[in-house]
Formats: C-alpha cells, structure tokens, sequence
C-alpha cells in the first residue's frame, strides 16, 4: 500500500469546541493525546520532567492529581514551566480546585455535584470562567453515586445518568466549557456508555478505560474499548490508562490513533512477525531501528517521517517492503535495502541499521 | 460492576464449520487464537517446546512454516507430540504440502493459484480431502497476484478479489473445507477487506494484521482491527502477528477476545494507572500479581478463577476494588483486602501479594 492509499481517518462526530490552554479540543479539532503524571505533584522538577518526557513523544495535554494544598501551591511553579496544558485533578474539595486556578492550571476534572453544595460549586465555576478554563466531568464506574448506582446498577446508563448530572448543575450556574468522560474497566460498559452519551449531549468527549491493567492487558482493553468508538467518530481527546509509565500510555495512544489515521505515521515499524523461514534476526533488527527512529525524531523533530519497514523473508517482504519508503527484507544473514519501492542496496546484518538510518537521515 | 453486568459478547455472523484437529472453526464453535512458531522447523525440539509454552497459555491452534523436505518431514515428529493441532504454512511447492499432509498435519495453509497449476492442485486437494484437512486460503497485501494489483490497486476489493479466486479454484474440485484470511498491515485497510469478504461469503474468517509491527505499536494495531471486526461478529479465528514472541501473540490474542466477553476473564488482573495520589507500589504490585497468577495456573490450570483487581487509591479504589472477587486497594504503605466485596483484612505491602494469592488458592 501506498500512503496515497491510506483510507480517510473516520468523520467524527460533531461537538462542540473547547480549549484546554493551547489545545482546542472537539469541534473539528484533532483528537488530542493526554497521560497523567505518576510523580509527587509536590515534586515540583521530578513532575516537571515526566511533562517534558511526554511532550517530546507527543502528548497533547497533562493532568495531574492535587491531594493537598503543597500540590496545589507547587502548580504554580509546574504551570510556569510546562511545556504543555496542565489539567488539575480533583476530588471532593473545593477549595483545592480554588487554588489550583489560582496557580494558573488551564484546565479542571472535577465533579462538581460530589464538592459540597451549590455554593462551592458556584465560587469554583466563577474562577474558572474569569480564567476562561474548561471544567472536565469525570464519571468512573468505581465511584458512582449511591443514589445513581440504586436506580440503575452499575451500568452504562448509570454512568450516562451521573455524568448528566454533574453537567446540569454547571448548565444551571450559565458554565458550558465542559467535556465529559464516563470510564469502567469493562469494554463493553465503557463502550455502550460512551455511545449513549454521544447520542444525548455534543459536549466533546474524553475517552478512556479505568483500571485498565498491565501493558498488555491495558493496552489490548483500550486499544478495543477506543479503536471501535473513534471508528464511529466518538471522542474528542483520549488517555490511556496503563498500569505502567506516562510514556508508555502516550505511546499507545498515540498508536491507537495513528492506526485509525487520525494521526500522521509516526516513527513505529512495519514489521514481520518472523516465522520458520527467517534467516536474520528480525525482532532485535526491528526493534534497533524504532529506538534508533525515536531518538533521531526526538533530536530532530520536523524532520520528513518516511514510512519503514523492516521484514524478514522473501513470501511477502519484497511486496510490503517495496510500499514502505524505506525498507529492510532479509535474505541468508543479510538484508536488502529498498528505497521508493527500488531495490537500492544489498548490505550485511550488522550494517542494516545504520544503511537504513542513512537513508532516513537523507530523506526528502 | 459485578460479573453478572458482563454485557454478552457480540453475536457472530453466521459461517460454516471446519475442523482444524480436535478445534472447530465457525459455525458457533469459541473464537479461536492461533500463532506460528518462530523457531526452525527442522529444529523438532526447540519447535515443540515453544508449542508446549503457547498451549500452556490457551493457544488452540499453531501454524509453523515449511520451507523445505527436511522441515515438512520434521512435522511428523512435532505433530505426533505436539499438544495443539498444527497447520503447515507453505508457499508455491506443492510437493512440500504434499509431504506436510504425509506428516500428519492438521491443516494446511496454502493458495492454489500459486502453486503451478490445476494439475497440482488437484494432488494437494486429494490429498487433503483424504485425511479430512482443511484449506486456509491466505492472501496478503504484499504478495498480491500482479493482474489482480493492476486492475484494483493494493486495495481491500483486490484482497477479495484475490481469495475469492483461489476460493474458486478449490469449489471447482468440489472442496469446501475452507477458511480465509485478507491481512493488510494498513489497520483501515484489513477492516473494509474483511467487511468486504464477510458479505460475499460464509466461509470462516481467520483475522489478522500482517507485518502488524514490534510490541506497542503491533498490540495497537491488532487490537483495533481485530477489536472492530470482532465487535461486528465479523472473525472465527484470530491470529495476532507481532515482531515478538508467540507466547506474546497468543497473551494479546487472548485479552483482545477477553476484552469483548468472547473468552472467559483469565489471569489479567484489573489495575489502576496510580497518579500522584498512591502511597503503595502499585505498577511493581500488579505485575507480580499478574506473574504469580500466571504461574499458578500454569500449574493448575483447571483451578477456578476469581477476578482480580489491584488498585492505588481510596477515589475509585474501594468501588473498583469490591466489584472484583478479590482485590487490593492501597493506603499509605498498607493495601486493604477484599474479598467478595467484602473488607476481609489490611496487610503491609511487603505481604499484599502473598495474602492475595493465599485467596486466590482457596477460592471456590
């Protein structure tokens, strides 16, 4: 395949638009990458470099969990320096989503019916639209409320329900800078509630699994759970939850939007999955050049993003080696190098990598 | 969500049955996961030992290459150990096919238009018809028929186009004993090709990304395609094609189909992502969670399996926490237990895992 043949990403869905600092989100705008830092917020340079580890990857916005006033307060410094949007996390006290405003966050999640009364919620919204921030709705199944979870079970609707709730109540106070997401840890709930909340507001969704698990397990549920509601053109920005690093959680999500075409290519392999017939070792080969391509790409950002793959056989390496940019095929402890779908070189295992990176570097 | 609100896994398109060994594919019978060996043929031992590993871990099905008369006469002595029922991956020789049916194998994988002729065909399709083999016809984008690829582009229409040709060839000789598989490693590309091939045929479907990539981005890619095409009822076998090992294939194999409630829940705990908000080593807790259960029931595989969460902290973790059968939420350097939803006991951290699978054990 040619990239000229790369299907059209699927249309979304329209909503309504809102910016999160710099990012405007919904509405058109592309859907966005988030992760949460898995620092001490307090930990003022330690978050500081987490942020700047998934910017460089390419992650759109950050959010962070403020347990106290010391995390509030070190926002400020953190929202100074990041490179970008900082998203406040809150739960239950509003005072806390008060300061953060006041540390200059560009961003709340806070659920405004579980902070205390009309009142607080009111002081909240008034900062937060003298700021002109956006106020995310965050529902997770494990955290319903009593009353919601009574009538419906823990369920999609119930989950829909909640989440409506916590919206008429900032509609009721004139604020609509609002997105929403309602997350289980089980597919099919996340996905059924999802589809039911797009059917019954255009605020722009935040996509998501809670508790997704491990790497594999986290990935595989979110991949599944996010590639069939963006493929309805459902969700407007997405994070990743993973047992494991923000790096980790950017990457997949990154992927996962990239296989659906609502990103450019990235700097990920087309690659075999060796087999009987393979002569060159394919896995280490494979997995040389994507570090090689992260570190190049994380030096040289703008640089050209040709299309590369690495296979290991002669049945179908020539065919998808000749639709990738650049391409490696292996042959009897060597590789054969491919440019522009022609056959440009025949170089020893040990050299594939850096022939391939040579020809990456030069690309225009 | 207790398990009882598993919403039920997508009904499956109707498609005739095969048989591959002892695993019905279509019809009804359970999505099946299959792999390939990645290991010499010829090399019987190394061969079985990676069968055993994968069958271990739930594989149904193992495909292995044959490239030449040594390899395909190795198949006689994996098939007689081999655990799983083995399918013989070969390309354009007929004789090696031929030779693979002689060793036992269980089915074949093999396009008859490439094969040099109806007269061969005819051989490879007495044969197999004989022992009561099936066929899967496997077409990829990178080694389409040339004529095909000019009429349509490297297109989905020209995958089925190609498969159903071969399709053809082997209704002409009255064989029927058939599945299909179109695998592009563009994921837009699969999706329209199996949707495609779903509506002009009722043979089963065998699913899959080709040249899907390294671990991230290939579990992405996988899970989207698969997860899509699956949720439509679209698939009767699934083969997850990674530039890792096959006992990596066959764990996402099996999370894309646990995801969707087409496999019962298996050893992958449900876990939260931490934030700043966790006081207990939750992504180290988790993983070797997931390793000792991983262990256990490799041992006891028939032992039951309660669902099992760990989680970081007191916002969703007590409510994610209860829905499981056995769970840990953390505090400050201690996890509490539940069982059943039930608060059964506060352990240190360094004791969560043993007291945990102490649960695990007794759990009836």
């Amino acid at each position: 395949m040619s990239l000229a043949d790369i299907p059209h990403a699927p249309p979304r869905k329209p909503t309504r638009q809102i910016r999160v600092g710099t990012v405007a989100v919904g509405g058109g705008a592309p859907v966005s990458v988030q992760t949460m830092t898995k620092t001490d917020t307090r930990d003022v340079q330690a978050t500081l470099s987490q942020i700047r580890e998934v910017a460089a990857l390419g992650c759109d916005i950050v959010r962070l969990a403020v347990i106290d006033e010391a995390a509030a307060r070190a926002l400020a410094d953190i929202c100074r320096e990041s490179p970008l949007p900082v998203v406040a996390d809150i739960h239950f006290d509003h005072r806390l989503a008060l300061a953060a405003i006041g540390s200059g966050v560009d961003g709340l999640r806070i659920n405004p019916g579980n902070i205390g009364g009309l009142n607080r919620v009111r002081e909240v919204v008034a900062a937060a639209s003298e700021r002109g921030l956006p106020i995310r709705i965050g529902v997770n199944a494990g955290s319903l409320e009593k009353e919601v979870e009574a009538r419906h079970g823990r369920t999609a609707e119930a989950l829909v329900e909640s989440a409506l709730g916590h919206v008429a109540i900032l509609e009721g106070l004139g604020f609509h800078e609002i997105k929403i997401s309602v997350k289980a840890s089980d597919v099919a709930m996340t996905i059924s509630a999802y589809r039911l909340l797009a059917e019954r507001t255009d605020y722009p969704l935040h996509l998501g699994v809670t508790e997704a698990g491990t790497l594999t397990a986290g990935t595989v549920r979110s991949s599944v759970a996010m590639g069939i509601l963006l493929s309805e053109g459902i969700g407007d920005t997405i994070r990743v939850s993973l047992t494991d690093t923000p790096a980790r959680e950017v990457r997949v999500g990154l992927e996962i939007l990239r296989s659906l075409g609502l990103r450019p290519p990235g700097s990920s392999v087309i690659s075999c999955p060796t087999c009987g017939r393979v002569q060159v070792p394919v896995i280490e080969t494979a997995a040389r050049v994507e570090e090689e391509l992260d570190r190049y790409y994380s030096q040289n950002p703008a640089a050209p993003r040709p299309r590369v793959a690495v296979m290991g056989c002669m049945v179908n390496g020539p065919g998808e080696a000749r639709d990738a940019d650049i391409a490696l095929a292996g042959g009897a402890g060597k590789f054969a190098l491919y440019e522009r779908g022609r056959h440009v070189a025949t170089v020893p295992q040990a050299e594939a990598v850096s022939a391939l990176m040579e020809r990456v570097r030069n690309w225009r």
